[in-house]
Parts: C-alpha cells; structure tokens; sequence
C-alpha cells in the first residue's frame, strides 16, 4: 500500500484510525452503527465489510470483552485494519480477515455469531461514477454484492435471535427493508435526522433473527440542534462512547409539540 | 342490510358518514390519507378498498372539483359509500363501483386516473381473529388480495407521473416499502407520530409512478402534544380539511433539540 494515508481520530480520541487519504472516508457512520449493537462482553460479533475497521474500534471501546471479526475485501483496506487494531492494543480482540461475503471463508460459519453489523456500500452497482483509484470505489459503490446478499449474508451468520444492525442512506429505505421483509422479526427503523424537522439522511436499521416480534419505526435521533451543535444523545454517542438505545423513548421535556 | 348503522361526522361536521356500527369503524386514518393526495381541481382519483367513502368525501371537501370512484368488494358498505355521496351532495362527484381489486371492473381502466389513494386492510390474511359477523371481517383482514397486490393495482391504474398514497400501520412499514421497492418512484415515507418521541403507529407512504427522483424518509408528523390535544397540523387536517403537505420542514420554533 504505497498510497497516502492519514491518521484520525473518533470517539473523543480513544480510536486511532489510519485510512486512505482519498475516496471512502470514515464519517460518523460506523461510529453510530457500533452504538446500536447490543453487544456484551464475552460475545461474538461480525464486522461485515468492514474497512479500516472503524466500527469495530468503536464497538470494542464500549464492550471491551467482546470479540470482533472483521471481512473486508479490499486486500489494502483489510491491512489498514490490522494496523489499526495493533494500534488500539486490540490485537486480540478485533480480528480482520480478507475475503468476499459472496464467498466466505470458513472462518465465518452460518449462525455462529452473536450479532453482525454492516455498514455496506451506500451507492448502487452500475450507478456511481467511477473514483479515477480502480481499487477505492468499491467501499462506496457495490461491486458484485447487492444489498439484499449484505441482509442474506448478515442472517446467515447471526445465530438465533441474534441481532443484524445496518446502517444505510435514507433514500435506500425500501430496498434495505425489502431485502429484511419476511426473513427476520423485531424490525427497528430508527432515523437519523439531520436537524428536528428535515429528512433523514441515514437511518439504522436493526433486527433479529427467527423472531416474530412487530416492527417499529422508532422516533429516531436529530443529529444536530437548530444552532448546529450536536445534540446530547449524539455528542454522547461520538464523543464518550455510549450506547444507543434505539427504543428509548427521548424525555418529555425535551420534546417538541409542534 | 339490515345490520345497525351509525351517523357520524368528519372534518369538523362538514363530511357526514354512515357506517356499520360494528366491526372497522372509520377513525383517522382515511382523513389523513386524504389529507396526503395531492389532487387538483379537474383530476380523477381512485380510492381502492373506498369503505363507506370516508377518504373520498374527504378529499373532496378540500378538492371539490375533483372526481372520485370508488372500488369496494363489499356490497353493504358499497351501498353505504352510495348513500353517504348522496347525503353530502356529492354524488355526481364521489361513484362507488362494487368490486374485487383482484377482478377489475371496466371502468378502472390502466393508466388512467391521476392519483390512487388506498387505506388497504390492515391485518395479514390468515392472522386476523375472526369477527362474529363474517363480512364485516374483510375490512379488518385482508381476503385473497396481499398488500402487494393493493399497491400493485394502485400502479397499474394511475398514470404516468401520478401518485399513489398508502396509509397504513408503522408495524407493516417493510412490506408496504417491499411492495414498491423498485416499481415506482419518489417514494415519500411520513411518519404519523402519536406523540414526540414515541414509536409511530401509522406511516403515510406516497409515490410517483415511472418518476426516478429518490425515496425520501420525511420528519412526519406528531399528532399529539405531550398534553394529549392534538397538534396544529393534525387539528387543521381533522378539523379544517386541510392539505397535508408532505414535504413541508416544520417550523423551527417548533423543533426540539432533543
């Protein structure tokens, strides 16, 4: 990998991340993604896709004894992520591994996980425009896989009633529940608004599997008071680390009765 | 028939509705569906599975220039749409017909209506308890039809560039989107919230057929103040047949910064 990389950091400085310096870059995406596994120490995690390794760095900072396994199918990005974990002192802890969900190793076997989070290609196959790197489009872009394998794949290795937590645009909604409809129960739909009052652009999608529990659509969490400052519930996220209750309603006074 | 029938009113008195007095009973729901069609004065509208007429005698105290057919497959509540078009003097304007979404008759031609508005059953065929009164069940229960024939018939009958409006419980929220996902497009999800911060029970889903603008996940609307009255915009729909406008930010005054 001779090509330049930066080192940043997430969670209020507790995770060290190299990643490239050009095409996907890490935002607060898996950092949120991390905070909605419900995870405990002593369990077994997935990581599909999983980068530079930036949700599970975050995920192993809330839930140090648990066990994180990582797939990435871009041999560069899967080496930053080995780095990245020796670099945390998680060595032991967050294990990439390099290799296709089309095509997984024997590592990952069927319903031998705990939970699985994924936070896959936000563009789809044949619709993005091409990064001038050939290797750097495919975080953003789906190469072969459609997001209906990252949903196949994630129920694949999550054991029974265990979780599967994406995180996805807004506007990919239907194809994300689509591909979930009928093949796991106990569908959370929780938005990330951008402001109170505006669209989500990112929504966390969570479910379990062969549970037959309703889905909800939850209210969400506004990213961003109306000054532009991160909300509470968000800073706490990035910032310190803590968990995100999806179903926790938010307190009474501070809501809105518009 | 000779089952009991209620009187009731909607939109502060203005739309007068008889209706069964057991079994489904017209509540919000097909006020805020009509509410969320953006119909013109000169254009057609299909309400599918139209009940006693309760959306359509809605929609056109907001659109009185509008024209309204109905399709409802039972013939008691056919024949109470009829009699509550005549009793609003709106039967030039509203037409049941009686029929099966599943056996189109003539007069819902392909591609020919500007909107299609559909407050589809909202319990899965086979999951429903059974009502003591055999009829009454269906409008609880879906009988052959799934929601996917509701939403597939809705995109066959308007036109090209039209809109098809769903209303329908937040619980069912990935079949209805499963529904669409690839077979129309600006797909507009919003949210009714019962209150800020608690789960939403139903969600308005609205489309465009052959249109490629993305799906949008809106900010919704909460019907309730943390007092239990309803909000502004809920009031002006129930009350003041208002437009509901989709698309519209609520005003920042009225945002929490949860």
């Amino acid at each position: 990998m001779t090509d330049a990389v930066t080192a940043d950091r997430l969670l209020g400085g507790r995770v060290l991340l190299q990643q490239p310096a050009e095409g996907y870059r890490v935002a607060i995406d898996p950092v949120f993604l991390a905070a909605a596994v419900p995870a405990l120490d002593g369990q077994s995690v997935v990581d599909l896709g999983c980068g530079v390794g930036a949700a599970s760095l975050c995920l192993l900072q809330r839930v140090p004894g648990a066990r994180v396994v990582g797939l990435e199918i871009q041999r560069a990005l899967f080496r930053l992520a080995s780095a990245n974990a020796r670099a945390n002192n998680m060595a032991g802890r967050f294990t990439p591994v390099v290799g296709d969900i089309l095509s997984l190793p024997p590592r990952f076997a069927p319903g031998s996980f705990d939970h699985v989070m994924v936070n896959p290609p936000y563009l789809e196959a044949g619709k993005a425009t091409a990064s001038p790197k050939g290797t750097r489009a495919i975080a953003d872009q789906e190469g072969e896989a459609q997001l209906s394998d990252w949903v196949r794949v994630a129920l694949l290795l999550v054991r029974d009633k265990g979780s599967v937590t994406f995180i996805q645009r807004a506007d990919r909604l239907e194809k994300l529940l689509a591909a979930f409809d009928g093949k796991a129960g106990e569908l959370l739909v929780y938005p990330l608004w951008p402001k109170p009052g505006r669209p989500a652009r990112r929504v966390l999608v969570r479910a379990r599997k062969n549970v037959l529990t309703p889905t909800r659509l939850l209210a969400g969490l506004p990213l961003h008071k109306t000054d532009g400052s991160y909300t509470d519930t968000a800073e706490a996220v990035l910032r310190d680390a803590a968990r995100l209750d999806l179903t926790a309603a938010d307190p009474p006074d501070g809501q809105a009765d518009a």
